[in-house]
């Protein structure tokens, strides 16, 4: 159980959520980049991302981000907690991206899951901060993200 | 010239801007639904913005809000300003968007306007803050979301 999170069916499963379930995630041709026990890093292309100055729309820039840190507390999450939603969204935009588009978030410390588990278990829902780093194709770091979403334990009947 | 906030072409203009320059604003499917002295209300369907829970995915509320609030700055500045970004955001995701989605941004005050254009003139550059209200079809407030954006001055051979 503690290595679901770094599970090769991660990739087909985040992939096949987005690709039915979020058509803006469609409309951004986001790709998972990589996914290991390290990190989940999301790519996307700057054409059907780009804004009418030819550098990346910023709603595009939140939009993958999300994507990143929802896909981190749902992958943390034990198998029966399917309901993660986004609570709080900061953002600091830093340079424009002028490419391809990277959305880096780290996995937590076994700690971290650990004590998000116990609370899960606990009270049925808990918390996680997940930042995520945005880069372009210079590898500077173009945006600073930190998300708060919080997981719910799906009830016996939930279709999701 | 201080009348050009309401002036109508601001609604085709800006509407001209997305459709041309941003892709995932017609991926969204925004339209103006207001705008006027007191407002900029954007409207989206729920069908192209849903997330896999059938409520809306909190990447489009992000988008929806940096457009209206894109859309304020840009009209607050005089015309010579065409350069207009996003340097931070913060959203608050209250309750899920179950039907249509609204973003609703006031127009700066008279005072807030001239301030912004004396520094901007001034500096060449300008800080704007814009508050976004987002509803959905229950009308309460769903998320509520804040841009930092800033004004350039246009160089006379900007292309924008």
């Amino acid at each position: 159980m503690e290595q679901e999170t770094a599970a090769p069916d991660w990739r087909s499963r985040l992939a096949a959520l987005w690709a039915e379930g979020i058509p803006l995630a469609t409309a951004m041709e986001v790709e998972i980049g990589r996914l290991d026990e390290e990190m989940l890093v999301l790519v996307a292309p700057l054409a059907p991302n780009r804004n009418h100055m030819g550098t990346a729309f910023g709603g595009s820039l939140q939009g993958i981000a999300i994507l990143a840190g929802w896909g981190v507390t749902l992958m943390a999450a034990p198998q029966g907690a399917q309901h993660v939603i986004i609570r709080n969204a900061q953002m600091r935009f830093i340079e424009p991206v002028s490419g391809e588009i990277r959305a880096e978030a780290e996995m937590p410390s076994p700690g971290a899951v650990a004590a998000f588990r116990t609370t899960l278990a606990r009270q049925g829902h808990a918390r996680l901060t997940v930042p995520v780093v945005i880069r372009g194709p210079a590898e500077s770091v173009a945006a600073r993200f930190v998300g708060e979403f919080v997981a719910f334990v799906a009830s016996v009947n939930s279709p999701g």
